[in-house]
């Protein structure tokens, strides 16, 4: 196993430590066993916006917390849903008695935990409401989209339902709104091209053949739309956005937010090399781009392989994307 | 070859071509084969600060160009040295008739190549300065530093130089003399785990036990200090720590930049896990710390390992270090 860790079973949390000391005028870290990210300066006056998830994705889930993102996020283990009881103590972390916003990845566990968690927290009195991530279009068809799982399209939920909870007045039916509204107009498809490995299973999650690629594979090894041979560049890149495109109904003289990321090992240079055809296919189509994200958004943490995400944008989705962020992972300069 | 790419002779040029047109804000594309990137808006009234090297590190080096950095890049194929005509279009393109520093790592090729650009365009009146990173303790021992590579360290020196050279009234010999002054305070050391394919070579560039690991290995695959069991994170980051301490000759009372580098596959978790134990160590040394740069400064595309830096700081070095920057890849929210 080519990591760098101590005990295995150790890794998510010894990550999260790590994470909340490199940068304790972001992150504080609460919770019964510390599974709980905080902002260090916490918001008052707003409504709450809680996420959470699975070790193994960072920055995803827990480094969205900051200032115009998220206010906690409720950690589990490498590739497993979070605790109830973490999730209860990240909620109530981010009430500020303007109700919370549980915005999350559409996995069985997940909701399972949120859900109980916002039972038994609306017996004290926090309101809560639940906007779940399903943009995977390589997980179900699309008649089926409540079976799909959430992947990167999450990121852009937090970002545009973190800076309208900022604005003043905000109540959570707006937040919880204008974060439903960015997730179902958003698409994502993903390919893989060589496993990760869970610390405590030792070995890696899946396997493929040196010059085989799966299209559609989940973040956590799900299986995909079909394994083959490794596509070149521009032809990945031709097949990955004309499946969004036709998916999300996509058509001339609309505007789209693009985020290009890798699943962890794939370097910079080869999403380069697949934005110039996105770039160029977007372009042919008449289809407009707001500046893109292009980098390591959502991982699976050694994992080859990539993902194209885009969010159909109206000018107030426009604007949530563009205002100001503190996060080391999201950068306005982009 | 798990790389996405199309033909393999086409990935440097492509890796450019499509950073230019995802952010043509910040960068614009020149020279004769476009391997020259300047700002997208060019710094006016300011000594100019050009680098240069081999195509494969994204965001290094031609990431860096930007407000508060460098003025333009010239860029090589994958691990190879700039080409002459690029370091004149660069050092052109840079220059205000305040004169430009030349700042770049210490190898063969790319000193060769710039020192030919600087005597030729010294005929025109454009006046240079040379400032070599060799920060790699793993290259060389300390008595002979000057046959030392540099590598992460570099990025550092950017920072402040670029900072240095937005001042009013700064003058090239003001910006040479704070970087070099950055750069003899800088060390850093890495250790490989698993190597990576440079694209028209079409196989790794070298091979590891699955057990296996390099400490001191280059950005390039170049030998490092020895090879042995990969050892437990904690057990890793403090044979990095002692080495650069030592080397760096830094003591009670210091404070450092510390920058924790991912040479590429080797996620945030690990880095995370690796961080806490370097702040410990640090701490128990009485060592003080600038809020750490972690994440991929300096890769080596899908190369797994890191790499561990230290500058020390002085109040100029901070300052600088902390001054406003526009670019993708330094975040000022660390």
């Amino acid at each position: 196993m080519k990591k760098i860790l101590n005990a295995p079973q150790d890794y998510a949390d010894q990550a999260l430590q790590g994470m909340c000391l490199a940068f304790p005028h972001l992150y504080a870290q609460s919770g019964e066993a510390g599974r709980v990210i905080t902002r260090a300066a916490p918001a008052k006056d707003k409504p709450g916006i809680v996420s959470g998830g699975g070790s193994g994705h960072l920055p995803t889930f827990a480094g969205y917390v900051g200032a115009g993102l998220l206010d906690a996020c409720a950690v589990g283990n490498v590739f497993a849903g979070p605790a109830v009881m973490d999730c209860i103590d990240a909620i109530r972390a981010a009430d500020n008695g303007k109700g919370v916003l549980l915005l999350f990845g559409n996995y069985g566990g997940d909701k399972m935990n949120f859900a109980m968690a916002a039972e038994m927290l609306e017996a004290e009195g926090i309101e809560t409401r639940t906007v779940l991530a399903s943009d995977d279009v390589g997980s179900a068809s699309r008649d089926e989209r409540v079976k799909r799982r959430g992947v990167a399209g999450l990121i852009y939920a937090y970002k545009v339902a973190g800076a309208r909870a900022e604005q003043q007045g905000a109540t959570l039916e707006a937040v919880a709104g204008v974060a439903q509204r960015a997730l179902d107009n958003t698409v994502t498809i993903g390919v893989a091209l060589s496993p990760c490995t869970v610390p405590e299973a030792g070995k890696p999650t899946f396997s493929l053949a040196e010059n085989e690629m799966e299209m559609g594979m989940g973040i956590h090894g799900e299986p995909g739309i079909r394994r083959g041979p490794l596509l070149a560049a521009d032809t990945l890149a031709d097949e990955m956005l004309s499946t969004l495109l036709k998916d999300g109904g996509l058509k001339a003289g609309d505007r789209v937010a693009v985020m290009l990321n890798s699943l962890g090992a794939t370097p910079l240079e080869e999403l380069f090399i697949l934005w110039r055809r996105v770039q160029s296919g977007l372009a042919a189509q008449n289809i407009s781009w707001f500046p893109p994200q292009i980098g390591r958004y959502a991982t699976s943490m050694e994992m080859a392989g990539a993902s194209l995400t885009l969010m159909k944008l109206d000018k107030e989705l426009e604007q949530l994307l563009a205002a100001p962020v503190a996060s080391p992972w999201w950068s306005n300069a982009q």
